[in-house]
């Protein structure tokens, strides 16, 4: 799911990064030939991210790396479970260990907070991986842009890892026009059709509003999705009322988990969380040599 | 104090990831001329970090806008503080919102996650921010290599203006001699011998010991800094005994606050915390156009 | 409209790879000093794209040329028209020349294609900038993934230059689901359900139909975007006939000028074209030093 | 004949260029494991260039891939002739599809454009393929730098598949004194001087000219090579009998298909045709699936 | 011990250098399916270094390649000795010739070089590998920072294979404190004070000192190593008696053969040579085909 | 003469290399807005080259600098001599140095020793600049590829500026038909007449011979040049009477200043030196704050 050449050029970097001039203490202590063995074990539970990645990252150091992986992402962790076992060159294995820990517990960290809110909803009237109105109610947790620079493809493939959804992935790709934009065009209306006129047909058209009369002016004006920013539950609710299933609805702003379920309960087809990007916990997996 | 070059990169590449063809929304809705002010305001009490850096994106995309710092890296925010404004081409701050905010409230959650380290040391009988031992005692927080790919100089930069300290920086230009490199040389003092031999002499040599024996057989050895790995409190304060200043002492593994004062009363130099980098929540910061 | 970072890069590489050791005739031939002016004359009549970006090559080489345009991109040009006058370094003027004049022949090119399919339309009933069908009937001319390495932002503002549309920029930022990932999912409806949990909810999904069974098929399903590929104009008519405003319709494979007022008169919204970008013959246009 | 090392280079910028996200539709409705077969077949007649660059795009995404070239580069092709098989992981078939026929498509329209220039020629006395008086009259075709930024080493490689020579690659292979340079130096006599002393003996020096009397001076001079620009039939017969063999004579500028046979009975020994490389339409190939 | 990943980029970078466009004489005389052997062989006597990257060099160029060493970096050769024998595809032989030969007798030139250095330190009382005073006293030969750009890793690795030692390979891997910052900081207890806080803890202060004063001041403050810049041989004596062990000692500037054993007679640890690496003139090695 | 994006990316790779993480003494040390004056001064007499780069090194960190030149590249300096002043920011002149005096040390050495070996020539009869036979007889020193990676256009501009000539820049500007060439041809002739039909006619062909025969082969096949590789001055002298002014001629192997007189008495024309670029040793030059 992930571009395995992306990754593997961004792997190729975070090694460089971490030893520019090599691992000076394993270059010369541990004999080129020596071989090893070790664990990943969790010691703490979560959702499984970037197990994939951990081993790339030994491969990239060593293509004859035995890395077997035991459980998949996506997966629960229970604490103590373990999740791969690798074998090969000593000096390859101290030397990916790091960079490879650091990637696993910090994107398992987001698929573990990710699938946090995606059980909470579930909780009350469960939570809808489709955004088709067809297929049932129900709001589904989206990510954001929230996400630190290098780390995009992989923090959103965590965020799916845990079973929430990805928002644009960046300016480039989706199209959101925001207060600025509104004024500069006049009206949500003149800024619909003037971008409409320029983008791809290929992507929809998101308009943030703040309030039910610029709901109104979007619905009105075709908009494809409607942000619903801030706004408080009462009038989220009206707001999902009047657009009634003629255009998708997103919650935005001030989400948090005990506030999760009022937000669902207005019927808003999306609620984006930026914490489960930019808050994230690293999820605690260490690796153990045997 | 951060490399201009480096971060001038940096930031391209994080401009470039956030919008390889552009803001097809800005770039089509907002018109070229238009001219606008913001501010950015702390909505969460903390320590800043990286409002230089903010300015930076800012500059990159347009080297007219004018930002004014108003609280400077290292400092403590209240919430509601304004932090800086900024007024430029309108197309340039809505492209450059996010990627600063981005980086502004990740670094300044480090930077407020190392302060409540130190602020807690320091409750407990004072941080010493100097490494040498004639200068008294005291311990000091330092960071680890538990650092996402592409941000390593960045954090390090939010853990000193949290008031921590750092440990080095890559493999490449620190000597951290492990279990596995111990047994591949035969013993502490062999492992010690030969790195000295080949390694810059402006390195210090770091041992990593799990028991009294070793801590002995490194101290024996020559070593530079002795890492008390995972130890309890009773066998550290007995280590840093053993060792009575001949070496610095840095206590590693399961720190946290509750165990800090603990751990400080035992006397170690440095404790070194990976949860100040790895699981600090983004301090919320907003940019708000006026 | 292009983002201004990319165009610089691409223009420093272009630069780079006309000239690895600089331009050995020049640098050892004209003095440092010189001072020297040029026009840009349009040598056939066509649609421009591209002056912008010629200006920057120049601007590369010496930051202090004199650059002024006197025909905006997306003007008509008529043979003899001056487009542009530089005055500058005559180094800098002689070492641009070529790949100035290569990218502005290029995309005018490109541009000039564009529009005469564009204006072929408008004949027929008149082209519809906007894809919304409230906005009026009529199809739109827009481009495809036909585009040499390296070319794409450019070629794709060209084809906006010249008055037709952009499909999407990637594989990356649009679905389209055709015969292959209809068979290994078993059926449209199993594709589109599948592929609409899986990507941002930003994205339109689009279906490559060859009959009006799949026709069918896919606007059950709820395809956003239907390509009607390689019809006959009379399936095609009967397909726009089916849809029926429920879905964007795309007229995709066998189109050529000749064929282009037929197949517009089915209804189809949008006429895809190759050839205005693979097969654009450069606009001629030349540099005369004065 | 290409480097194999720049080609790899090109091809995976071109990939990540074309799916900076990977392949969204393919990524996630094709299973990992799925195979396909697809042939290469010519739907116009022409001469082959790029197949083995195609077979690369493929091999680059999944070095499995069992590419089978049927007919070589530089060989004629008819309507429907089969040019390779190719069989392999289905993904990578259809993510490698698009960018390896524009390559393909690009370099046999080159190769097809080229080759007719050649052929023309041959009708009108023979094409010759060698430089050297010695062996014989006859003019031979060369390429130009006009040719877009990134694809200069492939343009040119296919001129050559066409049958047709190679000019110098870049200004920094390649002297060629022009009018400014003349200007700048005083005289052509003085700008031969000057630059024959500052660059490697190992190129020779081109001269353009407008008139007889700086083709005599030129010749003089010792010019290797005499670039006869923009001259009519009549004058560029008479420079070439002045300079009789002494130096290699190039006709340029104002070339076409029309005028050539009467170009080369002038006597001269290459006809530089920019045509080729910048307005070459692309040679249609279609990759159907088995 | 250089890392792989690292010289692999580095290699690949010489090769494009040397061949933007492939070897054009090779590429079109030499058949693709041609097979040779070549030996290299010393013309010189001298330390070998880069012979592992030498290799390297040719299996960038094709993996297929048989290389089989004779000698190891860091051994003696003498006029004639084969030192490695190379099979494989002709072209790439061809090809990797020069680039290898260039880095190989560069490298062996550095470890020839620094070799004579450290045997000269032998014959006067035994040059010593180790910095820690405890094995006993003599003198070690250094490199420095006088590195030519892109070659400080390869550069230094052949430093070592010559016996010599590393000082600091970067501005940012090591402290030395010299005239500016003392002046800026006001003393040289000021300046350790500050940047002791600052930078990790696991790298040594160094400071330069030019008289006796500041040698005293810079033991007093703490200096973990003393540079003794351009001292004559009297006062360096008297500074490393003040010294007595209690700091590493580095002699530096004006060092040469002729006056090394005086140097060394003063009891310094270290000395410094810039002409190890700045002036070593390359090892005469060929490569002889069979 | 160099070009200039070339050089900033080279001085921007080389600052890189020495301070991946900034200058960790003076970022700490210095103050901000310190500023300071130095100057260069000439430890030894040599042919100055760099001191544009050095400049440039100097800008790169701060634009501001003021950087005067007081000797041009090309010019000889004594001992003592003054050869350019730095004013500015402390900070930027501390970190630029070392890099600025590596570079200007290295070109200045080269060009130094291409300079010794211009002089000895023009001793025995005066050096020509110039490669046509037409301007009198004497030969000149010619550069190889000899050249370090990374340094190749510096270290030839470093050729230059002692008053020698470049030969080819890399295996793709020039032809050199070696004996495997001639071997894989079948003969002289024939490797000369297929290469010239396959590279651009701008390049001149160069073949290398070991004796008479091969000499008289190559020049009935049409040789532009012709090299005498490792010939005994008798039969070089024998192969230029042969050659008479039919080819350049161009000495080749075991050349050093001993021998050079004896050389250029057999009337070649070109005397190529590898020991200029890969033996030469670094000028002293200092750089002294004021």
């Amino acid at each position: 799911m992930l571009d395995k050449m992306h990754i593997e050029k961004f792997i190729e970097r975070a090694l460089e990064e971490d030893m520019p001039l090599g691992d000076i203490t394993t270059d010369n202590l541990i004999p080129e030939a020596s071989v090893s063995k070790a664990k990943f074990i969790a010691k703490a539970p979560g959702v499984l991210a970037g197990i994939g990645i951990a081993k790339l990252v030994f491969l990239k150091l060593d293509p004859e790396t035995k890395f077997t992986i035991l459980i998949e992402d996506g997966q629960k962790v229970d604490k103590g479970a373990i999740i791969a076992e690798v074998e090969g060159n000593t000096r390859a294995l101290l030397k990916a260990e790091r960079t490879a820990l650091n990637l696993l517990q910090h994107l398992s960290g987001i698929a573990t907070a990710a699938n946090l809110y995606v059980e909470e909803l579930s909780k009350t009237g469960g939570s809808n991986q489709n955004c088709s109105k067809a297929e049932g109610s129900g709001a589904r947790i989206a990510d954001t842009r929230k996400i630190l620079p290098g780390l995009r493809l992989l923090d959103k493939y965590a965020v799916r890892a845990g079973g929430a959804r990805n928002h644009r992935f960046s300016l480039s790709d989706g199209v959101l026009i925001k207060d600025n934009h509104i004024k500069a065009c006049g009206s949500i209306s003149a800024a619909i059709k003037k971008i409409r006129a320029l983008v791809p047909h290929t992507l929809k058209i998101e308009v943030e509003t703040a309030d039910l009369d610029q709901v109104r002016e979007a619905l009105d004006a075709g908009a494809d999705i409607i942000m619903l920013d801030n706004m408080d539950t009462k009038t989220m609710a009206e707001a999902v009322k009047i657009i009634s299933g003629k255009a998708i609805t997103e919650a935005s702003g001030n989400v948090n988990l005990e506030r999760l379920s009022e937000i669902a309960s207005t019927g808003v087809d999306l609620i984006s969380v930026g914490a489960i990007t930019h808050s994230a916990a690293a999820l605690d997996i260490s690796m153990k040599f045997i």
